[in-house]
């Protein structure tokens, strides 16, 4: 049966996060609703890159699903978006080989994570950014950065309520942009653990701040303890941006 | 007792509208309840300095009310902030006269309607742009719009459910803004009538791809009957962007 590879977008505000859960609002959960319509009521088992959290939000997310269908490539997403709710949409189509998978054949991710540097509320940006009134020192947080990059054991950067058991990724790159009243965080990475995005985030925002020392990353990395790291930065700042293959 | 006047912002997504109805969420509802529990209960009456419909947004509303309350003029944001939901925001805080009224007083206000042009859904929009997938002549709009500028009977462009029997207004300004591919019309006018900016944005679009002469306006506004105007543009695309005193 010919299998597919979607790009999905997804505003995460209102899913308890990608992964199917009972009684739970998912991404997946309502792309798999839609395929199901599409085919008759048939089951289609659908396979991400990886999980998001509730809140998390998706520019680049990617999908595979086999079906029997012979739907021109082109109409695949006119389809399968007439049948999505409006937060989620699929933005391209393609056929892959039969032995493709979306995750075991990515070859790395890029995430984003948005700060608002702003004392003043934003009603717009209240779901889409972390809004943090806080002086930063652009520089500090640079210095650590380029600490973090490389290939290290990030169980002081990983949710304990992990089941994985090797916690050692390669982190090729950590960029600091900034535009405006934004500092956006692009972290690029062969792959990465739970919550591993956030608490990097979460993390250098103190190094910002000065709650950090700028010198302090290779001795966190080392201690290999959640509790070394800085605090988990909240959902609605991040964006799975882009899966790599 | 001393008169105050705010800048306030909101989100419209999730309001029934900016007035007070029985039941429903509103903005001038949850305004007026955080003002009463920064007063101890006592019931505080907010006026603005009009109306917005379901689903419309503000970026730069206006509202008075009195308060004997002596709070520093920079606090009062601080204040009400805290109490509002976060979808609400008062961005700015003055000392009114005692005679001052937010709508009388009103010279003008600038109305923005916003249309994205692309045929790909984009989830992150829903709820903020009118997301339009046909070819559009900026050309043609922009000559339609200079036969709607001037002091002229809005009742083409008036909802048929108003009960304000002077429909004259005088619309000052209409800029066309092309950014990316998002199409701006600014409206500036003395006054507006119940819909008139929505149905004034659906008439232009349709000029825009071709159903409409552009050199129609003139006769569609010496009808004076509702019918003959476009439709009414959806409510997420509207920002009541600034009221001018």
């Amino acid at each position: 049966m010919p299998r597919f590879k979607c790009i999905v977008t997804y505003d995460g505000t209102h899913f308890a996060g990608y992964q199917v859960q009972p009684r739970k609002r998912t991404v997946q959960g309502e792309l798999e609703r839609a395929l199901k319509k599409l085919h008759k009521g048939e089951d289609i088992k659908v396979t991400a890159s990886g999980r998001t959290d509730a809140g998390v939000h998706a520019r680049g997310q990617v999908i595979h699903f086999d079906s029997p269908l012979n739907i021109p490539l082109g109409k695949w997403g006119i389809a399968l978006n007439s049948l999505l709710p409006d937060d989620v949409a699929v933005l391209g189509t393609e056929q892959a080989p039969d032995d493709f998978h979306v995750r075991f054949d990515a070859k790395g991710k890029e995430y984003r994570y948005f700060v608002h540097r702003s004392s003043r509320r934003d009603p717009f940006k209240r779901h889409y950014v972390y809004q943090y009134p806080f002086a930063l020192n652009t520089d500090s947080i640079k210095q650590a950065a380029a600490d973090l990059i490389g290939t290290h054991d990030f169980t002081s950067f990983c949710s304990a309520k992990t089941e994985v058991e090797d916690k050692v990724r390669e982190l090729q790159e950590i960029e600091i942009l900034e535009e405006e009243d934004m500092l956006i965080f692009r972290f690029r990475g062969t792959g990465f653990l739970y919550n591993m995005v956030r608490i990097l985030a979460g993390t250098l925002l103190e190094v910002g701040i000065g709650e950090r020392d700028p010198n302090s990353m290779p001795s966190v990395i080392l201690e290999k303890n959640r509790s070394a790291a800085g605090k988990t930065a909240p959902p609605q700042g991040l964006y799975l941006w882009k899966v790599f293959y």
